[in-house]
């Protein structure tokens, strides 16, 4: 139960089988910290290329293929005190006649107290003027290497994860990953200090993070899907166009978990699901967009004292 | 402000510029019944063909179209002691694959205690004997006529309202739909008693309803989707296929909502929007899916107070 | 087999249950004109708003729900000298982005030789002065009455046909409509002189047509989808949101045909199609688009001698 | 204008930044082979993982990011007598209920016939019993090194290329496609005897291939999406699900193609797209779909007469 600390020196835009940063064992924790999308440091300072530049990968001695990677978000925040987004909605969340008339995106900064926990817009924006919101950092893009020793942009996402953009990959949640190459490797990356569902804005707040997470190694755990937990219910994420076939991938892999971890068969599963289950939107800027769907624990200890 | 108290002696299978059965004022509440989806009443009688009957409409006097229909739910209640739902999710919301294996679906039987709240599952499902749910009593479809004199199928939705299945058309919400037709023609049916995200079986649990809902004309209020209101939020509501362009039209409404009647421009929404929207899916089973999109009340009010 | 001349006295912005024009036999043929999508006339006169207005319905005698009915069409050519086009592309059709600079739609005008085939541009247009294209007469929007008694908008499509937009509606194209109501209720309109595949400007050349027909009763004969024959091909149309679901219905439908018709199991259609389909594209403006699956007589010839 | 004789001795999964196995020059032929997509050489041998394995990547000398590259295929002819195809359609290409009852898919064997040009079914199919279709080559999947370095599967496609399964990819065609990395790196493999629209059945005749084809290099010629020419037509091809999303890519290249080559503003062609576009449908079987935007050369010349 090693806690490592790693000091990123250089980064990567896609996420594939490329050489570990760092070794670490089943049960570690990583302390490290990410660039925000623009490829910017602690000091606001370009140190990458842009493109949810991604920290790692992390090697996990011991991981195969066939096995799952359970990683759950210790701590996530924000490392320095402004932060950018966009100031305009993205083209195609709109009725396509109504982007006619949109403008080209330009960023606004937010002042970010984190003592406080809050972000203060800093531009003057009429009706929005000094507008304060509680902070809720989240990791937009993680994972792990893509199978068939791909290497995928750090702007789209898979069963490996990628670029989720989902507000409940936050502090506390534990996200499960299938494993396609040996160790796993772990990549993390595109910090926000707030983000609205979809990351409808192509950006959330984006702002470097201090990381901190711990990896646990599921041996011969055959998943499709990123699974997760947190405090609430146990969830998974479909990543694809449109909505709703990143929805199918979500639900299957849902049906599968309730019928391999949980006793019920498809019947009983569907009697659940179909009075229980919840969706969240993550991602709908991207080339794939993200479906949540969602179970809650109460809901399923229901099931289970049955 | 007067309560009429209307029996409902036929049902429709469209939502249509048909024959009002009653003529209301602006501001009055009627409580009525509606049948479940399949046809069948209080005493569990089929009454109607199955297809999500409505009872309606209802002519609020001096709606023309171009002017928009506030409808409040003051009471939805199941008013009987049994309800059914599918026992298999539906085949398009699952991998295609998966779809291959599986079985037709098949009706179970629920037991509505409305006393205490709760719907509790009456065959031996293994894993799930006896699971009792609580209450969630909400309108799978209601609306208004649509425009250019059309009837359409309850199965399906649009910028009239119809089947959109979504878990927050409950007690003491608000929706607002365009008005159409002279008279707006108001229709209500589909009770569920309790269900899931998306209706992803097809079904919640199916059961006749006592309705009360008051109804409040905005004259010249041209909207273009259904608007809504509850304790917490705004919401919008947009109804296509696939969910992406559902997402489109719910969006660009909520855009339209906030610079016409919340003082933004296009910059200030957005910003509001990218950092603070969430979206919640209503039917993925219908022709039409339906998504909405809303925003909360507390963050308006900071909004709102710059 | 009598020839009926139906002079129209008004017109339907919707296909529906509405009162016959005209009651026909078994064979009997109609000549009959069309009005263009704009609603004017042969003189270029405006008899009707705008929206597809269409000429009928047309009750066939017998035509009871779950036959179906066969239309040849066997002349279909525009009776005036001028039609109109969009001179700009849908913002649907291009990438979100794309549309942004995108001008609002105007119409050009093409001055029709019927003797000489052809259409001319009239207006000046850089690159384009006098552009001649040779005359594809077809008919974007017929269709009979759909189920459940609904009338629906001719801007749209469904089982029952409807605005589909597609270039291989024309003479000598004899297409298979199921019948949803009693006499069928057969409607045309909106003739285009030329269209492109899809219909991206969200017009062809829209002209006002003579058009004749035949009609044939099926009786006993249940199709889920509009099915046709020309002299090449046989083929079905799926319509809907996305392509992906419209290629779905045409698939499945031509699956059935070839097992019902063709005397072919699901493995020998799958072979067939699978090396020798072919898809053609209507509408892609519309709610609903279309997506043609055909496949030509010439493989079905050598299938059958087997 | 050499031309090279290169025989493959391994085979790559992806397309990505591979290290060349052949230097040629602006103007050269290079004569090759590809293995089946399931890994299987000219003697029906496996040589490599299933997958699309692709031959390659050749290295264009010059060629960098922000250039083009013109790929002519000169000749594209099985090399054996055996080819593959599966005997059951994909689930993703019929109705979701349709695919409750289909058998998972099983290959059936084809009896290549070179010296005729026929490709025989050899197993008995009732219906298709000694099925002989006549042979059309072409490439299903070929492309370039994607960019940022990444490296993405066969079985995919995108901006680069890939699995596009499209049947005018065939001798004859020439196909431009963006230089993302230093030398491009043209891969190809995947050869189909027959195939039908779409890849339906998730496979043509696959086969193993002789490939001959010429490259030249376009410089300073930006494009975002595949371009092509054959006999008849200017194409383009657009990679995305849903296939309306394809359809906005190929469509939005063709605009920028005529607007900076052919010397059309976005009225002009908008006008000429509108009443003379063709669209066809590549592979609907894979992440991405594939649809192909085609203007024919007549029009074009119409046109350019001006």
């Amino acid at each position: 139960m090693t806690i490592h600390h790693f000091q990123p020196s250089h980064y990567h835009l896609t996420l594939g089988t490329h050489p570990p940063v760092l070794r670490i064992a089943d049960g570690d924790t990583v302390v490290t910290t990410t660039v925000d999308a623009y490829g910017h440091d602690e000091r606001d300072v370009e140190v990458s290329p842009r493109g949810n530049p991604q920290t790692g990968p992390f090697h996990v001695e011991g991981a195969e293929p066939g096995d799952a990677l359970a990683i759950r978000f210790d701590r996530l925040w924000p490392n320095r005190d402004v932060g950018y987004t966009s100031a305009m909605l993205a083209t195609n969340v709109v009725d396509p006649d109504f982007a006619r008339g949109m403008p080209e995106r330009e960023n606004v900064a937010w002042r970010i107290d984190r003592a406080a926990g809050t972000a203060t817009l800093v531009q003057p924006v009429p009706g929005l003027d000094g507008l304060t919101l509680p902070l809720a950092p989240m990791l937009g893009c993680f994972g792990v290497a893509p199978d068939k020793g791909q290497a995928i942009s750090a702007a789209t996402s898979g069963p490996y994860g990628g670029n989720m953009d989902y507000r409940g990959f936050k502090a506390g949640t534990t996200v499960v990953l299938p494993v396609f190459a040996p160790g796993g490797l772990v990549f993390v990356g595109d910090g926000h200090a707030v983000q609205g569902d979809g990351e409808i804005a192509g950006t959330g707040i984006e702002v470097s993070f201090d990381v901190q997470f711990t990896g646990r190694l599921l041996k011969e755990k055959t998943i499709r899907w990123p699974r997760g937990e947190d405090a609430d219910s146990i969830f998974t994420a479909g990543n694809a166009r449109p909505l709703d076939q990143a929805l199918q991938h979500a639900t299957t892999e849902m049906l599968r978990w309730l019928q391999s971890d949980y006793g019920l068969d498809l019947v009983a599963a569907s009697i659940l699901l179909g009075q229980c289950v919840e969706y969240q939107v993550g991602n709908v800027y991207d080339p794939a967009y993200t479906m949540v769907c969602r179970l809650s624990k109460s809901i399923l200890t229901l099931a289970q004292s049955r």
